[in-house]
């Protein structure tokens, strides 16, 4: 009997390195190791390395190189930018706005501030998973300090109006930040014309490695007088002291670098295998319910509830394949997933439902493979 | 005419990868690239490497699994150890005293905290480099909330008396942070005799990765009830969380692992190479001041003002020479190094210092082109 090939269907959750992204670390881990703070040789390598990737980031982007600063990733940027309000001396505004459906990162770090003073409100969304822009307008007044929306939802992958909600932050002088994670590799992203103040990326979702990421802040370190919440070396203009990740940096930039050549064929592969996957659990499964199908959604995440059948019980009947029953980052935990619950998903629909992620590397195979082992199971198995 | 080959004497500021190190980490960036709070089956595979490395870093401090947690290198830790001391809700102690030759990451960390109201008191250190234990016990009194202190000095290898400080910490109830950067791969540490309360660690000094450190917390998570400085997805006990930088922390493991198997060699291997460099120069030059050489120094490290040179424009005839002249972390700027103001050395006899460390690939034949190569341009450069 040959062992089952692994199916790996949950790349919002983290992603394979690309084989290009590894080589070009490879360097930078044993031949070209200096600290790019140095002054000697193997340091100025170094630095030129980092550099060259920041640029890539920028083009990737559309942002200033400037404006690009290396971090661990995207939870430490998203915290980063709620600590730096705490620390803000001219701060009088009280209200921080978070959409109900962000990752931990945010809402957790949001809710936080309560503690200071803070009155921390969170933004509802439609049941097809958007935030409600009606009210948001209510709830984005002159006393917001800070709005924070995602780019797109981890979970299901819906896009949110970015644009309407910057437009409704500045118009009352609020501060615009974009936990941008999900988006980047999945969309055509344009700092230039989405005009956030802040964004926050993560490369272990783009097939660059785990332990880096990127604070993006609009105009760059000039604009922000702020305490950092680190201090040590100077790094990153001070924004993020600490001895540069360098591998970690340079296969950032390496799969900036491959999206800059090929994210459109990237997005258009996706799509086709999310689209081929939804069309076949519909018509193989009789009650099958896809979150956010009506709302704009990056093409690479599909979350199905399959009725009748818990998500982690048909999961641990499929070993080989790997895909979300909640978010990974409540891992093991079957707590009902927020984003569900404020899409109005009851209870029993968020134990039923299941995320599916698609990356470049993933195949019609891999849709189809799935398909048959689901339906299979569903049959097997007995229904709630 | 060959290229000159790089003799690489800055292992203090950053290492390379050991060969087995970067073995050991491949098949995490490749293959098994799953998120280790992910439930299916390539989770479980992070996941357990994640707690192999753990285990490795735990059995080489003599410390409990649980007090390990795993973060982006001593930067954060230390940062850590100061912001939560900020929140401790108990906290009515308002003296925190570190050394005055503490790494930025300490000490910019701490002088921060008199924004807080806190006394933040420095610790002098001798000529010697060594931390004045009879002032010491003058300085930590019963005001007093935190101790920190570094195992060695970065730049001069100097080993502080931490069993000592740590007894005078806690006798007045204070809580004792040890930067032990340069300690580990240099030093037996064994935190069951070094009763320190949390010490710190960055992999790039031993040959693993940038960007990945520890933080050990005696007593582990249970014993830490404090709000930690990051919010999001739970890892490391909500400690530290964030997506696992598992290729990292894998070849922090390996690291570990090599260090738990030679350590003793290496450590005899390095004291051979410096105790060499220090004679040769000392009979080669005519003026030559070795900083901390009465002290118990770490065995890499040699910090020596050659009088009459500048470092900065020695160095800069000896291309293919990587050494230090100043901390890494000041960068390019000539500032003088606190370091060695500290113990008394003059602007000129700071300018005019050179940081050697080595590490278990450097060989005799590096420490014979060093001096030689020193030599030659002693005699040949202007004096001041």
């Amino acid at each position: 009997m040959t062992p089952q090939r692994l199916i790996y269907l949950d790349n919002n959750a983290t992603t394979a390195c690309a084989p290009e992204v590894v080589q070009a670390m490879l360097p930078f881990l044993v031949d070209q190791y200096g600290n790019p703070s140095s002054a000697h040789l193997a340091g100025r390598v170094a630095f030129r390395a980092v550099e060259d990737a920041r640029e890539k980031m920028a083009f990737l982007l559309s942002a200033g190189k400037h404006e690009i600063f290396f971090n661990s990733g995207a939870t430490e940027g998203n915290n980063w930018i709620f600590q730096a309000f705490v620390q803000l001396p001219s701060q009088n505004r009280k209200r921080i706005v978070v959409s109900a459906i962000e990752h931990k990162s945010v809402l957790d770090t949001a809710v936080r501030l309560r503690r200071f003073g803070f009155d921390v409100q969170l933004l509802p969304v439609t049941a097809d998973g958007v935030v409600d822009l009606s009210q948001a307008a209510d709830i984005i007044t002159r006393e917001t300090a800070l709005v924070s929306v995602q780019y797109a939802n981890n979970e299901t992958g819906v896009v949110q109006p970015i644009t309407e909600l910057v437009e409704l932050a500045h118009r009352v002088g609020a501060f615009f930040h974009c936990d941008a994670v999900q988006g980047l590799g999945k969309a055509q992203l344009n700092l230039t014309e989405l005009p956030v103040d802040s964004a926050t990326f993560s490369g272990h979702k783009i097939h660059a490695p785990k332990g880096v990421g990127v604070l993006y802040l609009c105009g760059g370190a000039r604009n922000w007088q702020w305490e950092y919440p680190l201090a040590g070396g100077g790094q990153e203009h001070n924004i993020r002291p600490g001895t540069y990740n360098v591998p970690g940096i340079v296969g950032l930039g390496k799969a900036a670098e491959m999206l800059l050549v090929d994210l459109s064929s990237h997005i258009a592969h996706m799509a086709t295998l999310r689209n081929s996957l939804e069309a076949q659990l519909k018509s193989r499964l009789p009650d099958c319910l896809i979150h956010g199908e009506q709302a704009p959604r990056i093409p690479n995440t599909s979350n199905v509830t399959i009725k009748g059948i818990p998500a982690d019980i048909l999961m641990s009947t499929l070993p080989n394949i790997c895909v979300s029953a909640g978010s990974a980052c409540n891992g093991n935990a079957l707590t009902p997933s927020h984003v569900l619950t404020a899409m109005g998903c009851s209870i029993e629909g968020n134990r039923q439902s299941l995320r599916i992620s698609f990356c470049r590397y993933n195949s019609c195979d891999d849709v189809n493979q799935f398909v048959e082992a689901v339906a299979n199971a569903y049959h097997t198995l007995p229904k709630m």
